[in-house]
Parts: C-alpha cells; structure tokens; sequence
C-alpha cells in the first residue's frame, strides 16, 4: 500500500477516509494502546500535568512557543509537561502522562509538527533505568502493532524489519563515538555541534539500520536540567533515541538533583539568556528549583515523540502521513 | 482523610506531595486506566484530533474560547474534538480519544475548571447505545478505583455508595419529567429553562442518589447538530450525565444526519449568532458538513469530563481537589 498521498497538509478531508487512513488509523490505535497497556503494567501511574502554563512547560527552544493571553498573564501552551512530573517525583517512584506538545516551528517540512503527541515518563532511578523503560515501551508498541495488524505491516513491507527491532536490543553509542563514527565522511562535525537528521540517519545505517540510542551528548547542546557526568564534566547524562526513517524521538535524561548545580546550569543555559531578554529571572522557576532544594532525590525522565514513532513503524519520509489532522503553520482543521 | 486544604488554587506546590496527594493520583490513575482499558475492550479506536483548530472546536459558548495566534491564522485551544471525531465516523465503527477541553470562563469557582481532560466517543449507532457506553465506561472507571484502592475509598467515607453505583443501573428521566419533579418547589423552571446545578443536585437526589441521565433537552439550548427527536419536534435526541456531588459530567446526543436539516439547524443555532457576530460564516463548517452530505451515516457520541467523574468519585464538594494544577482565571504553574 502507497501512502505518498499523505506527505502533504492539502485536502485532508478528501483522504481522511480512505483505505490508507484506515490502516495508518489502526496502526497508531496499537502503538497507543502498546504504550498505554505496557507502562500501565510497568508500574506507571497517570498524572495530569498542565498544558496552558508559565515558561516552565518549555523546552530549549523558547523562540518556538505559542503565547496565549490567560487573562492579563502571559501563558504558553506547554512544549513539555516535565518540569510538572518532576515536582511528582517525591510522592510516587514511576509516573507518566501524555500531552499534546507544541511547537510554533514557521517551516513546513517532511520532519516537524506544530503539534504532536507526546508521552512523558518519570522515575527514580538513572539513566540506564530510563533507557531500559524507553525501549521496552517502544517495543510494546511494535509488538501491539504486529500483533494486530501484521497483514496491513507487511502490505507496506515493513514486517521483517519491525520484527528484528523487537527481538534485538537496541543499538547503543555515545556522542563522542558518533563524532568519530561521522569522521572522515561527508557527514563529519566537529566534537560540540549538534547531530543534524541525515547525520543521525547515517549513524542508524552504521548501528544496524535499527533503533539506536546516542548517549551523553555536549551539555551547552542540552536542556539546563540533565544532570551533568561525574567522570567528564562537558557531557551530560542523556540520550536521544533516533529511529530509523523519523530520526530523534526520545529525549531522555537523568535531572541534575543537586540545586547548587541546577541553579548555576539554569543561569548558564542557552534557553536562559533568550529568557532573560524577555524579561524572565531564576523566580520563574522558583517552584521546581525548590522542590530539587526540599527532596534531592536521583531521577530521569524522556519524552516519547508519538508521531516519530508512528512513522518508523509505517516506514515513510513524511511526518504528515502519522496523524489525520498534521498541524503546520500554513494549514488549520 | 480531609480533602478539604485542595479546595484552593494556592500554594499548591506546597500539597501535591502529601499523603492526601498521593490518595488523589492514586485515584485518578484507576480512573484513567479504568476508562482507557474499558474502551479499548469494548472496541473503540484511539485517533488523534487537532486541539490548535479553527472555530470547529468550540462547543456552544464560544465567548469561552481561547484565541491563540497561528502565524496569522485565527486559531483557538479546541473545547471539543467531536466534529474531528465524526469526520473519522464513515471509516470506523467506534472512536475515542483524549484531549485536553479549553474554557476561557473568568470565574474561578469549585465547579469550573479552565482546562480538564474530556474523553470523547463517538460511534455508529443510535442514542441508547452510547448511554449504554457511557454507562459502561463510568462504572469501568469507579470498578477500577474500587478495585485498587478499597481502604483509600474507605478512609474518605465513599465505598458503600460507590459500591452501589457501580451495582445499580444508573437513573434515567427525560428533561419534560425533570420540569415535572421541580415543579413546586424551590427549584421550579419554566420548560425551556437550562437546568443550575442546583436544581440538578436536587433531581439526583429524587433520583436514588446515584448517577442519572437527563434526556431529551429542549432543542433551543443544546448544540447545533443534536438530532431531533422525530416524535416531538421540540426536544434533541441528547442526555447530560449528572454525577453526584460534581454534576453535568457527560453530554452525549445522536447526531444529526440529514444535511438539509443539519445546515437549518447551524443557521438558527445560538452559537452561529454569536459567530455571525465576529464574521464567521456556514463556510467555516464546510468539511464538517460535506462529510454529513456525502455519508448521512446515523451516529452518536459524548465527551466526559474526567475531573466530574472524579470529584464524584472522592465525593468532594470542589473540583480544585481533582487534579494537582488546577487552572483557572487567576492562576498558572
């Protein structure tokens, strides 16, 4: 089955209810459930977390938040309910949530909704821990997917493919490997810059064309929270999932639980500077770094891109074919 | 266990960890997971809807709608996804998903919530069905709850009434016999008259105490695309689920299928007024109501406010105690 004819916002009414929608509807109804039924079986307990917020529901990137007028105060619609499940952290060992993520990007392209589902974990624990659950949710995802529609997989020729993600462990590099692994090809940076979606895509073809997680990335390229290394401080302890055909879909971290520290990195980070231009200070974020100051306790947490997930399991280009109503900056429903 | 100090929006930084917290999330994960595996056994397709959309997502009162700027597009946070649920009907036997309902009221009070989890189904099929579900999926929410945490239920004084709902089917009376039980008392209104909570609290009480569907409201103050009644002209084919304690939780109703009827009917609603007034026109509706026109398929659908359900369920007197970040006019996290 072709499903080319979703690689674009144009007249989606007229294609909502066909064929092609009716097994990308099916596929993404077992990805959801494989997410809901294994993190629920995991000992994730559902929280609510707000999606109209302060600056705290942003992510690095606060050039692309959406402002809305909430009565006088300046709110945003929240890229990210972290910060909120973070502050859960004392009371509960796992907790997840889902939103819906958005990001005022002004490009339409094959890569980037303006809105996409975004399911959040939180835990105590580390970075292995994190990276364990992330894989094993990813894979009940698949594996409901398989499960339940294996006829409609294999009519995109995507059976094998998806079945030996399930069965093998997910490939595993660091940043600094991935530098070097990017040497002396046309994709080579230099150690500090980040990882662009075709660089990412090499490194998957060199990992074994399955999911690959890249570990502890430069800390100026990363959210002010993760928790830097004890063994080399220009690294923090993170990982970005990246999935074979829609790159990054995971951001995950261990959160910097020593506040001396966080407030420094929040003062040093890139997100603060544009922040500061506009006004904000460290008592925006007085609330979550007081909560780190009361309870120190060793947690990690990632977001789960619904959307980059779904389009590796269909095995497209084009974000726009994972979701009936695909927000761009140029198209409304 | 008093529940009491969450009937504020303040400070609430220094609750969410305490053990009357704990109890609350605790809850609410049951709930959660009591209606997410309940409709997926029953059948029901999860499908993703926009929640950034133009006038398409506002339920009646659209002078409550958020507007938010889409790179000039007139945008606004959806209060309901149904019309994006329904384009999905002609493809699918039964739908649900989970958004998160935006209302602009500048009210704070213990029944109004700014933004609250609304679960959204929508089937093929005839009124009486989907009260059948929302009965089911209500009674799979407290069963769960009921199943996990039978002492916290305890502590709070709520098992035996809970118990018994879930036990009993729930009460049912049309509108016109609503009229009819408040007449001659404090609570009388006039045919025609919305119900107050009031006078709903009252009519639940007359009622066994327990969950009731009011039915068949007058046609002049429900949406525009409720279905007539085909005996009596002057009531829609919709029912509100009132719940104990926290009131109208559900609204549901056939849906209109006869396009003639259905364009009439946006003409003359309410809420088209209201829109002619800021210049939106039946252009604005049109791929809602061309789907109508080319698949006058007979379906009926609901949303349930999640925090009702669960106000009912603690069987507190405040809504603010449902949810960790409660949000209203003046506040944000």
């Amino acid at each position: 089955m072709d499903l080319t004819k979703f690689n674009t916002t144009k007249n989606r009414f007229d294609i909502i209810n066909g064929e092609e929608a009716k097994l990308i509807d099916n596929i993404n109804d077992s990805l959801m459930w494989g997410a809901m039924q294994h993190l629920r079986m995991a000992g994730f307990k559902w929280v609510e977390v707000p999606t109209l917020t302060k600056i705290t529901g942003a992510c690095e990137n606060v050039d692309t938040l959406y402002h809305v007028n909430h009565f006088g105060q300046e709110a945003y619609l929240a890229q990210t309910g972290q910060l909120y499940l973070e502050a859960k952290i004392p009371l509960h060992e796992k907790l997840w949530t889902i939103i819906v993520s958005s990001r005022a990007e002004d490009r339409p392209d094959s890569r980037h909704l303006n809105q996409f589902q975004l399911i959040e974990l939180e835990h105590k624990g580390a970075l292995k821990d994190i990276l364990m659950n992330i894989e094993g949710t990813v894979k009940a995802m698949i594996k409901q997917a398989l499960l339940e529609h294996k006829d409609a997989l294999e009519s995109l020729g995507r059976l094998d493919e998806l079945k030996r993600w399930v069965k093998e462990p997910f490939a595993r590099i660091t940043y600094t490997q991935a530098v070097e692994l990017l040497k002396g090809t046309e994709h080579e940076i230099e150690w500090g810059d980040d990882l662009s979606s075709a660089q990412e895509q090499y490194l998957v073809k060199k990992k074994g064309n399955k999911p690959l997680f890249i570990s502890h990335f430069p800390k100026a390229i990363k959210f002010f929270n993760m928790k830097g290394n004890l063994k080399d401080d220009k690294v923090v302890n993170s990982a970005d999932l990246i999935m074979p055909y829609s790159g990054e879909s995971t951001g995950a971290a261990e959160r910097e639980n020593d506040y001396e520290k966080l407030v420094e990195r929040l003062k040093q980070s890139n997100m603060f500077r544009m922040l500061s231009k506009r006004g904000k200070t460290v008592e925006d974020f007085r609330d979550y770094l007081e909560m780190v100051r009361k309870n120190p306790i060793l947690h990690s947490g990632c977001g789960i891109g619904f959307s980059r997930i779904s389009q590796s399991v269909l095995g497209t280009s084009d974000i726009r074919t994972t979701t009936n109503y695909p927000i761009q900056c140029d198209v409304l429903y």
